[in-house]
């Protein structure tokens, strides 16, 4: 994927989850109707979209269908990365039931969770393995992405545990920031942030 | 609370998020330690926490408990946000359980669902109520904020029976993107932007 912002991103996804939902069965849309829905200003979106090479039409706008190809390859949505969910909890059920992942090029190779009594289950296609499995999985198919969704009093502890499995990249839902060493990434997805934002909006 | 950016609200969570978990127990802390945790500038941190009217001891830092209530106070975190939460699935489920929402300024009311196994149950302490109780609720405490967890296929008529109902204010966690009056103002939850950003991170 060719660099952008993260509020391109931010934008861009929008107008995915637009195509792929609100206009469902539509055959074209307007940047004025994508912007009247997000109260953004139609200039601005038609410069977004023109960062996806994809040109309007005269008076009936953009194909929903080709428009909806050109934010998937622009943002990557085929490059497929590959993460394993640690949390089997109410949070990493949620994920795993989100979002058609795959769709949106990652794919949530396996679940991971110490409760014995969530080891074994299944959720969203999943079967959940027991955390002691980590390290060797990790071994055998070279994949070191988690989402981090475990409870905040064993973050740490739970992070450290997989940095010492291999792991190098960490999407925490949890909102403990992590003591990592240089050579792991963490992406905070901070919710605290958005009740904050929300809350004074 | 005094108008803040957004990117300065993010960094002021994280910040809180440190002092509450991971810094727990210490009376002291560094600008350079929170910097060092969040790969930030320390000048930066800095000027964040005097945004929070707060100075630092020379050698020592900051006094963890002082500056945990400053920003506290500066993020509002004691005005209080009341909000519904229209979906008890695994999302509203997670959301619920996920944080102590009133030490952020955000009292859940309740949990609402149209399921008739849901109803009734209680999760995080709250009963899950039958949706059709929304509107005489709203009219009798004039709550007009929900979160909105449902699945993606029916947010768009959840919504529409929520703003019936005389909400004003959604705060979207599903990957629609909603038709609204302009009255109603919707906040997205972008998790798909997120999965994008960490996916190109």
């Amino acid at each position: 994927m060719t660099a952008v912002s993260n509020k391109i991103i931010d934008r861009l996804t929008l107008y995915h989850c637009i195509l792929k939902y609100t206009v469902k069965g539509q055959e074209f849309i307007s940047s004025s109707e994508i912007a009247d829905l997000l109260n953004l200003d139609a200039s601005s979106v038609r410069k977004d979209i023109a960062l996806c090479g994809v040109l309007g039409h005269n008076k009936q706008g953009y194909a929903v269908s080709l428009l909806k190809k050109a934010i998937e390859a622009k943002l990557g949505f085929s490059d497929c990365k590959e993460v394993f969910i640690i949390g089997a909890g109410s949070l990493g059920t949620a994920l795993i039931k989100y979002a058609d992942f795959k769709d949106y090029g990652i794919n949530i190779l396996g679940l991971f969770d110490n409760d014995p009594d969530k080891i074994g289950r299944e959720i969203g296609g999943k079967k959940v393995v027991s955390l002691e499995k980590l390290e060797s999985l990790i071994a055998r198919i070279s994949v070191k992405n988690v989402i981090l969704a475990v409870p905040a009093d064993c973050a740490q502890e739970v992070a450290d545990y997989a940095i010492k499995c291999g792991v190098k990249f960490i999407w925490n839902f949890t909102p403990v920031v992590l003591r990592v060493p240089k050579e792991v990434t963490v992406y905070y997805e901070n919710i605290v942030s958005s009740f904050m934002q929300m809350r004074n909006a």
